[in-house]
């Protein structure tokens, strides 16, 4: 019996019932025969509430400050599953970041992960305990200072962790069954994914399913730590996230794992910009320079008569203040003529490894648009994705007739399980 | 300007506006040119809300992962200090007690300071920051786990950081103007006292006077580090607690100091006990060997019929069930008759370091208590302190009338605030 890392959101260890519930499954695992290693995240929104609080001090807390006040929730959260677990008769030890040997660089608020000095943990392990670690939270060993990871943060603890210490798999607890065809609470006819590979979670993820956060599938894949989505509220095998499976061949893949959607970008259009060498490069490195991730990018074709062209891209809604001032800024050096800005569009992306050996599944999904009546903004393609933009209040609908159009709805509707029901 | 230690309590820093107040005396003392140290409690009730959690899970939870959960409240505390003080454009920094070098034993719940090694502190100061740092906490040096110093932790905390760096004061900043005469909320008329030496605070503390705990006098009185017990709510001088200051004579001292109270004890009697030698010594290595401190013992002449004797002592009400079921464990090879245990009981202290060299003091005392119609069930003197036991329900009326007694009424009614009313 070897180890499994085990990841529990907030959801999951929200009160102390939960608590309960969680240490249940876990004490079931150590008897089972494996070592056990949790990574446990904060309570419910305990770190919303200290957010607030910091807002309710100052608008500018120092990020350092703000890594010591956040990094209290996992405390919480980590002394009382330990707590939970013994109560069953489990020994159990929590240990913060540190402590478990989480290095980081010294970026508050979203640090990287720069390597894992595991041995308080193989120490625990080897003396009979099961070990609860702090997600979210490393040391930056120059200053000794405790830093944040940032969003997906417990995710990628857990995956790091699981790395060092050779897991056998990483167990990520959360409040759905695992990797759906769609969000179920869009597509109710969306089916959960038995397996999907590293790349094409990485598409998923990266094309707005929440379920897993981009940096913990790429840290899984880099390290080849098989990853297991799953409930918590349920003993339902989950979505098993792996490399592909050698001498399963093309044929028996399916073309297509899912359909992801994302309502929370915004396109930003540079009008009227003069088409010469140099352009696209110089209003990119200004959204770049206000650290500004763009996602899709398109640009048309230049009238001829006026060898002015437009530029448009896409990005995370909540960066589009600081991007349209970042290009005001040098309306001059690039000579445009205006800037557009719409936050009312939507995302949707067809993901699936077998996408590249079948020619016209961008043309199915276009037919599949045009048929429910959606109009198509900007297209985007890669190896194993088709992403198109569409009006924000279409996305769903979209969803819905792709999902139907690539033959993804689940014959029996009572497969479906979303959200938490307990037990 | 020299280094000013300053320690708030968790009513200073109850709320975000409470703790901007605080922030905003900080920089002051910062910017009159002082170098600031500030040790700082979990906010307002959040360690009782802490310890409702970790029942809410189990009736046993383990000390280690207590002391884990329980030092959360002060990364909150500190982290939003430092953030309104930084808000003020000071530049601070807050440190756990395992950054500040505060060094423990491995008593989890009850951690005795070792050492401190403030390295990180020092040169924070010289870096021009103020210093925030956890109080209650330390580490355990040799498993790097984080402990709690237990009641009163705080105030230790902040002495042990003024000892080892050398501080001017340490400043106590709680909700009352100091140390009073007596307790303001029995005598209206208590009187805020300017300066007491570490004996007398010593026997104040013993005695059940709240606003410093007897560790935290007893640490300062070691490293003579002067404290200065002040209201965080008012700009009023507090009372000063140090050696006895040379030149002064006995003449100019007061007599008396103060009178304490303490509600909090009850009173177990051995009944029939034969009157044999070693007969004490067996009743209380039995009380201690169930980590029982007792206060104050009477031993009845035995009556001369019988060879029996009784045998009473006092200690704190919470540990009456431990010290009765030692005591019946024991009773056939005590060999007494009875035990008695009763709750009812009130302990007056009268304080003083002139009472040694003034004869008279406890004739008067008692004098004062007859005739206030007051009986007294026990008796016990040191050398600057006469204690008595009453029935507790005539204790507040007895703390009134051996004030009036000794002269200790304030004049001025004015001159006395208690309590906070903020500003």
């Amino acid at each position: 019996m070897g180890l499994i890392v085990q990841k529990y959101g907030g959801s999951s260890v929200a009160d102390a019932p939960a608590i309960k519930r969680v240490a249940k499954r876990i004490a079931e695992t150590r008897r089972a025969g494996h070592d056990v290693v949790v990574v446990v995240s904060a309570m419910g929104d305990t770190t919303d509430e200290l957010i607030d609080l910091a807002n309710a001090i100052t608008p500018m807390p120092p990020a350092r400050e703000m890594d010591i006040l956040l990094t209290a929730g996992e405390r919480i959260s980590m002394s009382l599953l330990a707590m939970a677990i013994a109560n069953l008769g489990v020994s159990a030890q929590s240990f913060t970041g540190q402590q478990a040997g989480v290095i980081t660089d010294e970026a508050h608020g979203r640090a990287r992960i720069l390597e894992v000095r595991a041995d308080r943990i193989t120490q625990a392990l080897a003396d009979g305990h099961v070990a609860i670690v702090a997600g979210f939270q490393g040391v930056n060993p120059t200053t000794n200072d405790v830093t944040t990871l940032g969003r997906g943060g417990s995710d990628t603890t857990a995956v790091a962790l699981a790395a060092a210490l050779g897991a056998e798999v990483c167990e990520i607890y959360t409040d759905v069954d695992g990797v759906f065809s769609a969000d179920p609470r869009i597509v109710p006819t969306a089916r959960k994914l038995d397996r999907v590979t590293y790349e094409e979670m990485l598409d998923l993820a990266a094309s707005g399913a929440k379920v897993l956060m981009l940096r913990c599938v790429e840290f899984a894949r880099r390290y080849h730590v098989p990853l297991h989505v799953r409930s918590s509220f349920s003993g339902r095998e989950g979505t098993l996230v792996t490399d592909p499976v050698e001498g399963e061949g093309q044929m028996e893949q399916p073309i297509i794992s899912g359909v992801a959607h994302d309502p929370s970008e915004a396109k930003v259009t540079v009008v009227g910009v003069p088409d010469v060498p140099g352009t696209a490069a110089s209003v990119f490195e200004a959204v770049a320079a206000a650290g500004v991730n763009v996602d899709m990018i398109v640009q048309n074709v230049s009238a001829a008569q006026t060898g002015l062209t437009d530029i448009s891209f896409t990005l995370p809604s909540a960066d589009g203040p600081k991007a349209t001032a970042a290009l005001q800024a040098v309306k001059e050096q690039l000579g445009y003529e205006s800037l557009q800005y719409d936050d009312q569009i939507g995302k949707l992306s067809l993901i699936g490894a077998g996408m590249k050996s079948h020619p016209g599944v961008s043309a199915k999904l276009f037919g599949a648009l045009r048929d429910a009546g959606i109009n198509i903004e900007m297209i985007s393609t890669s190896e194993i994705r088709v992403s198109v933009i569409t009006r924000a209040d279409q996305l769903e609908d979209a969803v819905r007739a792709v999902h139907t159009a690539f033959g993804l709805d689940a014959e029996e509707q009572e497969a479906i399980v979303y959200g938490g029901t307990g037990r």
